[in-house]
């Protein structure tokens, strides 16, 4: 049984889990979907009620139903490297790549349409809460009304994007940003806000989930930070990840954050506080765990590894089979 | 409770919906995501462990508690129309938007991901074999070798494209289409093709299903059709939709399919054969129905009409829960 890796060329994170499936022994096919069609090719043949797929890349032919799991880590759009490249082609191709894995019995890291679901950051925040999760007081909004009563109520706000990066090529994260206190919140009516309480923090903690595997890492705020600088992705830090042992109600809550998502990789970043409480600010399903494998030590390439290559039963429904139990009825 | 209709403005089959709600005195809100921010606006607040949300247009306010269920008809893109559009702003319009009623016990229909996956033709033909109707003999590839066998083996083929409507502006829907007997495959090695055994067809069949209502129609053959017009889309005829019978098998395989594929609705193309035989073709998650409707007699938006306004538990756990049994396991 094979294990599927959909990825761009130049990426390093992959090459770390290769690099264990490798050493394993277990046979693995890692191609980039921009390069459908051409260097790889697919073919599928629906006759007499039953489904024989193909897919080739670099040499190699996997049948589909050899694949063990699909890894979906920096695909690129379909076809965009074919030789006259189109959004029609690229719809056709992606229909027929994705149409015919989401059809075999694969298990997947994470599943499309959990993926999609888990960027939602008021569906996190709603599945947060319910994972009995501390998140801190948040407002969504185009009402400036609904802005100040907040305001009034949580003096301390943090402003972020409720979609996260910036769509420009390349994408561009936006950063957190301190709610100045007479804020004009007029502007509101203009575009949905996230309004957050900031949380004094003392650490960064990120909680990198492998199906049931919990990798919690923390990194102390310096004693000179600047309490302007809420972001930690770019603030500058003299200190460095570090394991952590998170409280079992936090390691309760995000199994369960994870298994109601249907994800089978989540990177979790919350805010320690004063009080050592840990809040909450998001999941995100494609994190990286690079930075946090070397600084830290914790093997999360090998968790990877090991759960792509575990035969049996997905141990989460991939494709996000339990939400139901929160949405939808 | 209210129910809530995503759509444009100008959606005639939005308006026989209702007009049917209004007749049983549902409440419902009708607005566009394309006026949001501007005379759409919304609120949500995370405070304590709760969500409280809130939905605003034409005037009216709505809770988001209090949404019994949401028809995503045909919903222009968010933030279309507002003071200064961008990619951007849609997105995080978006977010906002269906992320908060992601998070809402409403019931879909459809549910955004289980539409999404529906739309995969490839998938389609599968959940079709697996819901045990018949599906004629199909070979999707990019292998030129793998279309002439094909070929050699069923002579008579069509090709289709394998996304369904080409995405420029508007859409333009790409005809089925014969392949004649001395078809060069080469070309296959540029795009993804779909190829077909194309069944000699005495009758275009349609069944509109509404969660557990079925209403098929037929439409026969004109005596003088020409063979070569195997799309019923771009066909003239004389002849009209009357409602028809299912076989129950067919009934039965069309029940597993919406209930497996998560969707409240799904209007299926079948192709009946000389003799009798109902072959799939495909399920269209947001086909029409008002041409059908007028046609055939067959009260196809009061189903629609009653299974939004229908209380409790959604029968189809409405965002594709189930389909984990012929997925990622």
């Amino acid at each position: 049984m094979t294990v599927l890796i959909l990825t761009c060329e130049q990426d390093v994170t992959a090459d770390m889990v290769v690099a264990e499936l490798d050493g394993s022994g277990v046979p693995v096919v890692r191609l980039d979907p921009a390069d459908l069609p051409g260097p790889v090719a697919l073919s599928g043949e629906y006759v007499h009620g039953a489904f024989r797929g193909h897919l080739s890349a670099g040499g190699r032919m996997v049948s589909m139903s050899g694949l063990r799991s699909v890894w979906v880590r920096r695909p690129g759009v379909p076809a965009t490297r074919a030789a006259e490249p189109s959004d029609w082609l690229s719809e056709e191709t992606s229909q027929a790549l994705y149409g015919m894995l989401r059809s075999t019995d694969a298990r997947w890291m994470n599943h499309p349409d959990a993926a999609r679901r888990a960027r939602h950051k008021p569906w996190q925040l709603r599945l947060a809460q319910r994972s009995r999760l501390p998140v801190p007081a948040t407002l969504i909004t185009t009402f400036p009304q609904a802005a100040r009563d907040f305001a009034d109520r949580f003096p301390d706000l943090v402003v972020k994007p409720v979609s996260g990066a910036h769509p420009q090529e390349p994408p561009r994260a936006v950063p957190t940003s301190r709610v100045a206190p007479d804020a004009d919140f007029s502007a509101v009516a203009y575009g949905p806000t996230l309004l957050q309480r900031r949380v004094a923090k003392r650490a960064d903690i990120r909680m990198t989930c492998v199906g049931d595997r919990i990798h919690a890492a923390r990194k102390a705020v310096g004693p000179d930070a600047d309490p302007d600088e809420v972001d930690v992705r770019f603030a500058t830090s003299d200190t460095t990840w570090l394991p952590v042992e998170p409280p079992p109600r936090v390691a309760a809550g995000v199994r369960t954050y994870l298994r109601e998502a249907g994800l089978a990789y989540g990177a979790f970043d919350f805010a320690e506080d004063g009080d050592g409480t840990w809040w909450f600010l998001e999941c995100n399903q494609s994190g990286q765990f690079g930075f946090v494998q070397i600084e830290s030590g914790q093997p999360v390439a090998r968790s990877v590894a090991d759960w792509l290559a575990a035969p049996g039963p997905d141990p989460v429904p991939s494709n996000g089979g339990r939400a139901w139990l929160l949405e939808g009825h």
